[in-house]
C-alpha cells in the first residue's frame, strides 16, 4: 500500500481542479448539445460556436457574478436608449471592432481590390444625381473638394456606368440627416464615364464623434478611449459583374488615424488631399473666389462578383 | 529566375489567403491595442479577453452582413421587451448556459462541498421565518413535500443556525410574486438546530416554463428547444465561516432532466422524493386527511469562506 501511495502522484489540490474543470466543460457540452436539434444547419452552426466562445470567455477571465450583473446592465442600458433615431447595439458593435471584423470577412482580399470599411448609419436611399464634375454640398458648410479617379477591375480593365454613391459630413461634424430640417445635403450618386472615369465636388472630410452621452459612450470613457471618428469621406460603388463595395477614403495626417473609435481605417485607403491656396486654378473651370479648397484621387478597383 | 520559380510554392491563391488573414489579424489586434489605455486593470482584461473571442467567433463562422444585422435586431428586441417585470438579457444568458457557468466558476469544487446552480429571478428578500418542521407553503397549491437534512461543513461538523432560505412555484408552475394579489406563498426561511439539522413541509415540486413569448422564446423555438425547467426546490444557504450556498434540489425520474431549459441540473442535486400513499403517517404527526404527500432528503455540505 505505501508502493501505492508513493506512485500516485496526483494531490487532493489537482483532483479538485479536475473536478472543477470537469463541471465547467460537461456544462459546454450540454449546451452545445442542446442545439443539436436546430433544423437550419447554419443557425446550428453560429449557436454552437457562439455558445464555444461565450463559455471560454467566462471560463478564461473567471467572470465574477458581479461582473455578470453589470453585463446585464449594461447591455438593458443599450437596449432602452436604441429606438429608431438611434442604435447603440451597432455602436456597440463597431466599437469592438466587430462591425469593421464582419466587413473584413465579408470582402476577401482579391487582388488589388480596393479595401471595405464600415458602412455606418448615415447612409441614404435616393440621394440626388449629379453630373460628373457636379457638386454633392447642396448647400453644406465646408472648404471645397476636387474628388477624381477612375473604377477598374481587378485586371485593369475600365468599367464604364459604375454606380458610385458618396455621402460625408459637414465641417460641424454633421450628416444632413442629424438635422431636423429635412434637408439634403453632402450626398449624391453619379456614373463613371465609357472610360470608368468619374469626378465630383464634395467637402474636405472633417472629423467627428459617434453619439457618446449612453451605455458605449461610458465605456469608452472608463477605457481612455475616445468617441471621434477619423475624418472620411463615404463611398459605395456598384457595377454588374463586381463586388459591391462599401468604403471611405481617409485625409494623410489626421491625427485620429491611429484611434479611430469604430477601427474603419486601412492603410490603402488614407488618401493625400492636398491643400490648394485661394486663386488656385480648378480643375473644372469652376470660381471659388478666395475661398482656399484641397483634390484628392481615389483610384477604385472592385473585385468580381462572388469574391 | 527558372529555379527562383521552381522553388517558390506560394500560390497566387495562398497570397490572397494570406493578406485576407493578415488583415483580420491585424484588426483583432488594433482593437485589443485599444483598451490599454484603461486604469482598471480588471476592466482590461475583461474587455481584451471578450475582444479576442467575439473576433474569433466572426473569422471561424465567417459571419455574413445579414447574419450581423439579425443579431442587431434580436439584441434590440431583447433589450425593448425587458422591463422592471421582465428580464429578457438574464433569460438568454440563461438559455446559453452562461448563468450556470458564471455561477460555476465562481462556486469552485471543494471536496464534497454541495454544487450551486442558477438563483433565477423568483428570489424575495424577507420571506417569512418558520420554525424547524414548520410549513412553507402559506395556501399555495400542491402536494405536501416533507423535507428534511442537515448541514455540515467540508469536514462533516455539523453547522448549527445556518439560515436556509427555500423558495418554489406551486403546482400551477407560478410563484407567488408572479400573481397580481401580493401574496406570500411558497417560500421562507429557517435555522438548523444545534445538531445542524432542518426540517420543513413544502409542496413536491413541478416542472413549468421560462417565459418563452419573447425573442428568447422564439429562439428556443427555432432550435428545437423546450423552453420547460425541470421540477425543483431552490436552497440558499448562509452560514459564518462558509461559503453562501445557492442551489436547487431536483427530482429523481424527472423527465426534464436532461433538458433543463437553463442547464440548471447538476447530477448531485438529484433526490428521490419518496411518495407517499394517503394515509401514511406524517414524520411529525400531522394530519393530512386522505391526501397522498412525498419526502425527501437534502443533506447539505458548504464550502469554507474563500474558496
Amino acid at each position: 500500500m505505501t508502493h501505492d501511495i508513493v506512485t500516485d502522484t496526483t494531490t487532493p489540490a489537482a483532483d479538485q481542479a479536475d473536478e472543477q474543470s470537469r463541471r465547467e466543460r460537461e456544462l459546454t457540452a450540454k449546451v452545445l448539445a442542446s442545439f443539436d436539434g436546430a433544423k437550419d444547419e447554419r443557425l446550428k452552426t453560429l449557436l454552437q460556436s457562439l455558445t464555444r466562445h461565450l463559455h471560454a470567455f467566462i471560463r478564461e477571465v473567471r467572470l465574477t457574478e458581479d461582473e455578470w450583473h453589470t453585463a446585464v446592465e449594461f447591455l438593458t442600458a443599450t437596449g432602452h436608449i436604441t429606438d429608431d433615431r438611434r442604435q447603440e447595439f451597432i455602436l456597440l458593435s463597431d466599437v469592438f471592432g466587430a462591425s469593421m471584423q464582419t466587413i473584413t470577412v465579408n470582402n476577401e482580399a482579391d487582388g488589388d481590390a480596393t479595401e471595405a470599411t464600415v458602412f455606418g448609419p448615415f447612409f441614404v436611399e435616393n440621394a440626388p444625381r449629379i453630373e460628373i464634375g457636379g457638386d454633392i454640398a447642396g448647400g453644406a458648410p465646408g472648404q471645397p473638394c476636387w474628388v477624381e479617379g477612375t473604377v477598374t477591375g481587378v485586371d485593369g480593365a475600365p468599367i464604364p456606368g459604375a454606380r458610385i454613391e458618396v455621402w460625408e459630413a459637414d465641417e460641424d461634424g454633421y450628416y444632413d440627416v442629424q438635422y431636423t430640417d429635412d434637408r439634403v445635403a453632402g450626398r449624391a450618386h453619379l456614373f463613371t464615364d465609357e472610360l470608368g472615369r468619374y469626378s465630383f465636388w464634395g467637402l474636405t472630410p472633417t472629423p467627428y464623434p459617434i453619439p457618446h452621452d449612453g451605455p458605449v459612450g461610458a465605456m469608452l470613457a472608463a477605457t481612455g478611449r475616445s468617441p471621434m471618428r477619423a475624418s472620411h469621406l463615404h463611398f459605395m460603388v456598384t457595377a454588374a459583374g463586381h463586388r459591391t463595395l462599401v468604403t471611405h477614403i481617409f485625409v494623410r495626417g489626421d491625427e485620429l488615424l491611429d484611434s479611430d473609435s469604430v477601427f474603419g481605417v486601412r492603410d490603402s485607403l488614407v488618401k493625400d488631399f492636398v491643400e490648394q491656396t485661394s486663386g488656385t486654378p480648378t480643375p473644372d473651370g469652376r470660381a471659388l473666389g478666395d475661398r482656399p479648397w484641397s483634390r484628392t484621387r481615389f483610384d477604385i478597383v472592385l473585385a468580381a462578383s462572388g469574391r
